[in-house]
């Protein structure tokens, strides 16, 4: 496995296998790698000719009172997921490198960037659309590979790659989740054990609301009451949002139809935590 | 010379070339093509194993109030000049084929988007950077020409082109001019006769600009006055801004130094002009 930390380096890689005619899969991640990003480099591995991964833990993604400082960091384990997972290589700028200058050029999606996630975060989907530009621009993917847990994430990338005619492929695979549910996230390291246990608390939301759709309910407003009713029951959960919304547009609907989203987000001290289902009725 | 009016077949045939290891030289453009765009086509043919141009009058750029309806244009003319001047490819696509949906995704360049033209066409900056950020997805250039005549736009899309990591060099010409001074525009079309000799104050407001420097002035105030009395002596001629900046920020110094520009806007009746001297002090 490669190790790149130049953007000029990675460039011309990138240029050099794409003359060679060969297809790179991208695996973009801010690190501290679990399972769900190993099933994202494994599908790259299935599809490509040569498997790019990159570490980049991006700071104009974090608002100023966010935990850009403590994100978890595992560089040398990093590497020794990447290796095994069969990347090839493996990306890792300096913020330095990224963003020699204060940035100036930012990538707005409009509309679905302000929304959950983004009503919360101000800022966020900006952060998070410049750098995946930014990294498309630098590793020349034919495909990338995002884990379906961030799903507003996944909308607002779709809808960049589209509006600025980025060749790139937008692959989203399922959420990977642990024997009891919740969704693996490298947040997941912030909780203790007690607070382990109430994490449960968003997937047993999303059942909770799943469940009663598969049961013939349709107005909106039942299922995010009776997902806020799961999470509202533990101790310490603060709820951020439960929403139902249309699996594209991420706008609340109407009445249900068609592909829906059940979408949650919760603060279990000072970790928040998001989570979703994709739902077909 | 081939022409291509889909973004797909662009971007498939500009693939082909880059994988067959061709240069590919762009000049992109609003068509109703002048002497200054025949100047960056003839470049890019001596750089370039492929020279691809583009003609599309980009609405997201004009203003509601702006000229988008009534912009010249003349496809035949532009087809016979773009063959004569060696363009391998005419890349000429529909607003809705660059924009199937109403946009939600925007590059924007903060700062330098603000000032001068900027604060003047709220959003034409934004509207530039994205659609020559789309172009050059679509066309894959190793090279793209701009003429210095938009000065501001050129300093816009150096900064987009870096801090979105395009793997593009941004070459920029010297403005063409009449044998009047008068810079080449297509807007000079909208100028009747009389309007047309007005018009010539854009240069020698410069040059009476320039002069100042040359002869040892060092204050901008008085280099702003000069030009401001030379446009101001034509009747009929309302001036949107006489300005001296640093050449690469584009922000107004306090005593001259280095590279260094001249920038004038002005309306003659609808027609806004504007032009600029690049000086080193």
């Amino acid at each position: 496995m490669q190790i790149i930390t130049s953007v000029s380096d990675m460039q011309a890689h990138a240029d050099a296998l794409r003359r060679a005619g060969k297809r790179i899969g991208f695996v973009p991640t801010m690190g501290f790698l679990h399972a769900g990003h190993l099933s994202l480099m494994g599908r790259a591995r299935q599809e490509n000719d040569v498997v790019v991964a990159s570490i980049f833990v991006n700071p104009t993604q974090f608002g100023p009172k966010e935990d850009l400082d403590r994100y978890p960091r595992d560089a040398e384990g990093d590497r020794q997921k990447c290796e095994s997972a069969g990347v090839d290589v493996l990306f890792t700028p300096a913020a330095a490198e990224m963003y020699p200058e204060k940035p100036v050029v930012f990538v707005a999606v409009e509309g679905i960037s302000d929304i959950l996630e983004g009503a919360i975060r101000p800022g966020h989907f900006r952060g998070v659309a410049t750098v995946v530009a930014k990294l498309f621009n630098i590793v020349r993917p034919r495909t990338a590979y995002f884990g379906q847990k961030d799903f507003q994430q996944c909308a607002v990338i779709r809808l960049m790659v589209a509006g600025l005619n980025l060749d790139v492929e937008v692959v989203v695979l399922p959420t990977v989740r642990e024997a009891d549910g919740l969704a693996m996230s490298s947040r997941n390291s912030y909780l203790d054990r007690s607070q382990r246990q109430k994490a449960t608390c968003l997937f047993r939301a999303l059942s909770a609301g799943e469940e009663l759709i598969k049961s013939g309910v349709r107005e909106p407003d039942k299922i995010r009451q009776k997902m806020r009713a799961v999470l509202g029951r533990e101790k310490g959960v603060e709820i951020d949002y439960a929403e139902i919304a249309d699996a594209d547009r991420l706008t609340p609907p109407e009445t249900l139809g068609g592909r829906m989203v059940l979408l949650v987000a919760v603060r279990i001290g000072s970790t928040r935590l998001i989570d979703n289902l994709l739902i077909l009725c």
